[in-house]
């Protein structure tokens, strides 16, 4: 069962904090950006990889992610005064986020966190912080966009933020009524897969990457392999048998081509391959030029419903950990 | 058997190129930098992925990987005028690099190419070519160093080579002798394994990540996952059980932590493990201050004897492919 109610009010609330957003990025873009930084690691990283990708179709600033545990050891002289970081953290606690704030904040660095915990004491510690459940790529992806209507490359952000918030939550649901025959028959063919290979491009990397490892592997026990849809050609693909199970996640952004390729490929020599393709998804009242900027929302939707089929098919419940936060390391 | 001259003879005749290297990268200098672009795609991805980590260390400048394929579709605007772009081909004619190099030249780019095959179309295309076979690694770490070097963040640049051009050669072959016995029993244990997995960090996230792909997977058709260590704590470690297959490489740059944590965690719960540590082998003749350099071409010469054994043992020639050029895609 979707909860319908529920999963709408959350985009539409997340969607509602653009205001306070353009509060922030509009004093930021006022005293002058030397860059923008997305700080994160893990589930963190690949949605700052995700942004990142987003802005680098259009933008002539200078952007970038960084990982936090790399950033605590090697650091960064390209951050400093003018830099603007942005993360999310659900906690708040995260050992390496907390370290890699502090390190910026000694830098010089203006800080945005998204910390889902308004009580963290790392909410204390950054210039302006939001508290909102989730959503944590759109949350993100409103930063960039806005950042990007400043630099003159997204003229359409007015409308298409008009359009997002009068249909973007009910067609996100409508999404996972969509996947939901889909997301029951992959869960059943693969719940038992000895190892599982997802490929991506494009702000579809980062999903690979995160549904791989913090999805399957934290949350189900499932192993698998992500790899970028640039790079399979380049070693993965050997390794590619009849039998080999490989999901390939295609989106709508400039980068759907290298998608597009690993699907051609795959029929050629495997015959357990699924592709999941945003675009078959219908989207209601979203315009398709707007369709870029949310395919990453799309997968994700339906990769939700692949999860409840797991939690469903297998009993493993996604909140058990062996390991994370429960013994020294 | 090792080939000691020939090895000795390939590492001299690289590091012999730095004369024509600084004459590069000196008039580069002159002329202006705005930023450094390392392309790459699949395993010369990763070395670019390990002279941006290299450099990161120090520099100042804007210096950042882009990986071929990302580059033709996506773009990237801050890749233009004043950007030096340096890449590696031993082909010459890996489409994606081809197709790159000319995008970058329209976009007003000086670009140094490696090319290790002289007659490619793409050795005319380019503003500056180097031919000379092999040793990857050591080429972009010189190029990255005079760069440094010229930002004045690199003060020991000339007594660091004196002694690599005294005893490097003879070290890295010497690390291939004492890794021998060694590289035998992991090959022993591991040619069967089902999925290994890789985690390192540092310059060496590159080798982790092409020695899992372009080694294991490409060349011996043996899975692997492989994983940064500042990521294996957000996710990864949720799989590792007592048999699982883990192998840490740990090197000697400001990213050691990350790799000797989990070279302390994994004994708790895995019992299959091994670790890596660029540490333990000699390097005569080389100061410890210089370690951090070159620890990576440490871990190359270890795993160069592992793929012998594995060779040796398994009778699989690392030459063959199944698709790579052979069949349409």
């Amino acid at each position: 069962m979707i909860d319908i109610c529920k999963k709408v009010s959350s985009v539409r609330g997340a969607l509602a904090l653009r205001g306070r957003i353009e509060e922030i990025v509009d004093q930021v873009w006022e005293e002058g950006l030397k860059n923008l930084c997305w700080l994160g690691i893990g589930g963190t990283w690949a949605s700052c990889l995700q942004a990142v990708c987003h802005m680098k179709e259009r933008s002539r600033l200078e952007t970038f992610a960084i990982n936090a545990a790399e950033y605590c050891t090697t650091g960064d002289r390209r951050i400093g005064a003018g830099t603007c970081l942005i993360f999310s953290s659900v906690s708040g606690t995260t050992k390496e986020i907390v370290e890699a704030v502090e390190k910026a904040k000694a830098a010089g660095v203006r800080t945005l966190g998204f910390i889902d915990n308004a009580e963290a004491e790392l909410a204390a510690l950054v210039d302006a912080s939001i508290t909102y459940p989730g959503n944590e790529q759109l949350k993100f992806f409103m930063v960039a966009d806005r950042f990007m209507q400043h630099e003159g490359v997204m003229p359409e952000y007015d409308a298409m933020y008009a359009q997002f918030d009068q249909y973007l939550p009910e067609a996100l649901v409508a999404v996972e009524q969509e996947a939901d025959a889909f997301a029951r028959s992959f869960a059943e063919a693969h719940m038992r897969d000895a190892l599982h290979y997802f490929v991506g491009a494009g702000t579809l990397y980062g999903a690979t990457y995160s549904y791989g490892m913090c999805y399957w592997e934290e949350m189900h026990w499932l192993r698998t392999k992500s790899i970028h849809a640039a790079e399979f050609f380049h070693g993965m693909l050997e390794i590619v048998e009849e039998d080999t199970p490989v999901t390939v996640f295609i989106g709508e952004d400039a980068q759907r081509p290298l998608g597009e390729r690993v699907a051609r490929f795959l029929p050629k020599v495997c015959r357990n391959y699924t592709v999941i393709d945003t675009k078959d998804y219908a989207l209601p009242g979203i315009d398709a030029q707007y369709r870029p900027a949310v395919c990453h929302l799309v997968m994700h939707a339906v990769t939700n419903r692949i999860d409840a089929y797991l939690v469903e098919l297998t009993g493993h419940d996604m909140s058990l950990r062996r390991y994370y936060r429960k013994i020294e390391y």
